[in-house]
């Protein structure tokens, strides 16, 4: 079997993604990160779907970037936003994907594998700019220069299956690989319990994706008393 | 002033580039990683040579590449090499470079600055892949397709001002900026004290770098005693 790394946060797309790796054939190995976000729960159900799809390994590696904070998801200071915004929003995270692809590209490198999975999206991406395909093409670019594997020839290859659909299509893809979609969460401030807010842009962009297909949606939501 | 951030190890090549950004007006974040090496104790010299260069912020961000291993600098099963190899040695870091400039690139979006430096080295770089020009400029490439302040127009630059010369010639360029050598660890395995091992292709080099240029070797060496 072909090994690959998986970037695996716990959320809807990421979840999706590693079900889609296991359905291709590959011996999945997941890497979260401790990023010093606000839903840090997250990574409970990263840690419990990489559990359920068996893989080989679940690393999750702490980073600190609330050394560097401008972020909502880093820096407390900052609030989420509770209605979708146009541009990019104070939820992106300076270079987050950049430091992440760059932890995959090392963990590769010792596993000797030469596949990436990540879920980014293009499409309900929200306008962060490290989702777009051009982005990902330029990091596969540089990542085969910088490795000794790919100065010796092993060339990597960095998998996006979720870029082009849509959130709703991302669940029905999902639901036909058999993804419990209750065990993931995706909520940008979900509590302790895991419960999320329902109103930050990625709680809204889930639920539409729901509304989309029709599915019955079994994101657990925090009762707000007041 | 113009603001940059500085990859400042505590060896001899970052703290000659923190000199010359110094020297070309830039005001300077200077920037390191604990990443789990053998030679920690770099870290002291590198916030002593931020200090004494009065840079604005010195930040040490803990890594852990432990997690991954792979190279002779961060698994203590690996033994660093007493002498000069061929081809890409096991003191290789998979991935280190493009993971500390993610970094910079993080804090240099934070703090509203362009210019990144790293003291890079392709002529007595010791075969490492993510020390070449080429890999340099495809990291730029990927820099300015991923983040925010890119995407609105303010793109990053990565200087590299060491690439081309010999380890001589930025000995040379150090002296004349008055860089006190003494203050520097290079050895890829030196000891608590600062002290270094003498025969570790780092401290080869080095050492070849003072010889060239015929300037004393300031560097304090580890006397053994067996």
């Amino acid at each position: 079997m072909v090994s690959a790394v998986i970037l695996v946060s716990g959320g809807l797309d990421s979840t999706t993604l590693l079900s889609i790796a296991i359905d291709q054939g590959y011996q999945c190995y997941a890497l979260s990160f401790d990023y010093g976000q606000r839903h840090r729960v997250e990574l409970d159900a990263a840690t419990e779907i990489s559990r359920l799809n068996g893989v080989v390994e679940h690393k999750i590696v702490s980073l600190n970037l609330n050394a560097f904070g401008g972020s909502a998801l880093t820096d407390n200071s900052i609030n989420v936003p509770t209605e979708i915004t146009t541009g990019i929003p104070v939820t992106y995270v300076p270079a987050r994907n950049t430091i992440f692809l760059s932890y995959a590209l090392a963990w590769a490198e010792v596993l000797g594998c030469q596949d990436i999975f990540i879920g980014v999206n293009a499409v309900d991406y929200s306008g962060y700019p490290d989702c777009r395909p051009e982005y990902v093409d330029s990091f596969a670019a540089m990542a085969n220069l910088a490795t000794k594997s790919a100065v010796e020839g092993d060339k990597v290859k960095i998998h996006t299956p979720l870029i082009a659909l849509t959130k709703g299509e991302i669940i029905k893809k999902g639901i036909s690989l058999g993804v419990d979609y209750s065990k993931t969460i995706s909520c940008y401030q979900a509590n302790e319990k895991g419960e999320a807010c329902g109103v930050c842009d990625s709680c809204r962009l889930r639920r539409q994706g729901f509304q989309q297909v029709e599915v019955s949606d079994p994101t657990r939501y925090e009762l707000k008393t007041n």
